[in-house]
């Protein structure tokens, strides 16, 4: 007696085979679950078993509401095995700040091996990350680069991302990595940028520090540990009250408090430096601080990330971010695992850390001497 | 003309002489910020200022609603250089589960060098926890060893943290850390421990694996990370309609429906293998499967972490947890870092981190050469 092959392989396999011989073809709708149980026999348990997996396998796509249709990738029974040279590239965000030098590079990377680029953002928002995911999951794409929305708090769409990789569609993340899903990541060292960033404040002769960061990314949370670790080495005190963590939607209204906490007290009781999660977030500061008549780097130094044009215009002290080259790197990296994963190859991609360095402007100064931190 | 000192370091120095003097005593109120303005003649803003430094130099102490106290730890002008011989274990439970023999752990060590524990509990919430730290501000303690709560998620008591830090009071955390702190961790190597679960059960021949995983703590994730990267390694596919992930509040409701889920479908559609979150969740999962007729290991292996009195009671094959051995390695950590503060040294005390193993037992069997993941 042969062995018998479970139902919901038998529906597998002839799905697959109307496929192949084109009684259904890509983009088309598939029957629904009750035809197909009535069609075949069988409990819609058993079909939906074999939708299911004919689904991980990236055969076919459901679209909410509308139906299960044939994927694009299926083509003469080859499943996903084909290239659409087509990479997704979700970001938080893409027109604004340092993000089109970044996608400029990879764009550049990606057109030199013929890859087109699918471009998705997040506007670091769960909800929106859920909706990329969809498009992906209903397109044909080779691999993905991906920025993380919100990286310090639980992933609602760990689900979703474990789909995609269960298609063995390749994954390269940007900037901060989900540490569950431990996927190789091109990112700055955020930690030793954060102690670099103290360290050059200490130099200046700067011991009362404040911080403003922003804790929904996990790059804030490492800027912050750089910040403590060196503050502990160069005997910092930390100043709790000067000290204000934010989410995204938090920023704006933390960043005109704090200016006016600043501007309310004298300068004696001030911190002489801040420390800024990024160039965004120094130049709100820098404008609240313009209104309020508080002057940097004379009143107090102001230190931030990324050295962006922000950075520029505002004379900003800032750590540098690699941004086009950084693009370029990300888009080497998942071309590689689009080969490793076409030739079935055992290889893996590393993580990349670029080092950091500062780039030193006119918003940083050396401490007055009359300082109230060198009285007796 | 002498130096100026700043009006809020006149009002530091005036309270700390009335400390010193006796005017004011231990536990006992000081005036209003209101009534201290009054007497010195000066601005409120002042005022705040000089009784937040003191707060945070632990010489006062609020209460919410009560009023501002002097500190326990002021004594004869020595601030909180003084040692209280008491170190607060804050842990998110403490007669469950594997926390006895880890706290027996720290008493003992602790009892070594005659100092005493202040226990409490978060329940795994950020609310309590932010409870227990009030607590910890308001009582003379030496250190803390600290077990975080929801660790994976954004902290919203780092200030409170930041001025236990500001006090210089040393933490050492155990199981997992926050990572904008940086702080000194005793825990295990949860990412190898999923990691050597994975690996044990595709060397029994399991290649269809479900897992059940909690993800509020940062271990949650870390094992899960361990399982993704055996599994790819070893070519184990993901099924990400076998993977559920979990909060402590959705745990039991979870379990119930992903053991429902499992009788629902024949063996043939079902993983071979369950990788569980630790044995409480286990536990549960196993008395579900009882009462559905689903049997251990014969209809699917299972295998959890802490190798816990669970473990054993119920056959468990499951990730070993040193427990005692970890309370006694905690308890030596912050009792070398309530040293080095003592001694104002430059030293720091590392992370340690216990290699991990398996504790085999008969919940996990080799899999059936008849089952389908054997067929064609």
């Amino acid at each position: 007696m042969p062995v018998q092959v479970p139902k919901y392989m038998y529906v597998k396999s002839k799905i697959k085979e109307w496929a192949a011989t084109g009684e259904i073809r890509p983009g088309e709708q598939v029957p629904t679950e009750h035809q197909l149980a009535e069609q075949f026999q069988m409990s819609r348990q058993t079909i939906r078993m074999a939708m299911n997996e004919l689904e991980h396998e990236g055969v076919l796509y459901r679209v909410q509401g509308r139906g299960t249709f044939l994927s694009n990738g299926f083509l003469s029974g080859k499943g996903t095995d084909i290239s659409h040279r087509i990479i997704a590239v979700v970001t938080t965000y893409i027109s604004d700040y340092i993000f089109p030098p970044i996608i400029r590079g990879i764009e550049t990377r990606l057109s030199q091996d013929g890859y087109s680029m699918l471009l998705l953002s997040t506007n670091n928002d769960h909800q929106k990350e859920s909706q990329a995911l969809e498009s992906i999951l209903q397109t044909p794409i080779d691999g993905i680069i991906l920025e993380p929305t919100k990286s310090s708090h639980y992933n609602p769409n760990t689900r979703k991302f474990l789909s995609i990789l269960a298609r063995r569609i390749p994954i390269v993340m940007l900037h901060g990595s989900y540490v569950e899903l431990g996927l190789p990541c091109v990112r700055l060292d955020d930690e030793e940028g954060g102690a670099l960033a103290t360290e050059h404040l200490h130099s200046l002769g700067h011991k009362k520090i404040g911080v403003l960061m922003k804790t929904d990314d996990i790059q804030g949370k490492l800027r912050f540990r750089g910040f403590m670790r060196m503050s502990t080495r160069m005997g910092i005190d930390i100043l709790p009250e000067w000290i204000r963590f934010s989410s995204t939607e938090e920023t704006d209204e933390n960043v005109s408090q704090y200016a006016k906490m600043i501007a309310g007290v004298k300068s004696e009781e001030r911190p002489t430096a801040l420390l800024c999660y990024n160039d965004a977030l120094a130049a709100k500061l820098l404008s609240a601080f313009l209104e309020l008549g508080i002057s940097v780097p004379d009143d107090l130094s102001v230190l931030s990330f990324d050295d962006s044009h922000l950075a520029e215009v505002n004379h900003l002290t800032s750590v540098k971010h690699p941004k086009y080259d950084m693009g370029v790197k990300a888009a080497d990296r998942i071309l590689t695992s689009v080969r490793i994963r076409q030739h079935n190859s055992k290889e893996t991609v590393d993580d990349y850390i670029y080092p950091t360095e500062l780039s030193i402007r006119s918003s940083t100064k050396r401490i007055a001497t009359h300082s109230p931190s060198k009285m007796p």
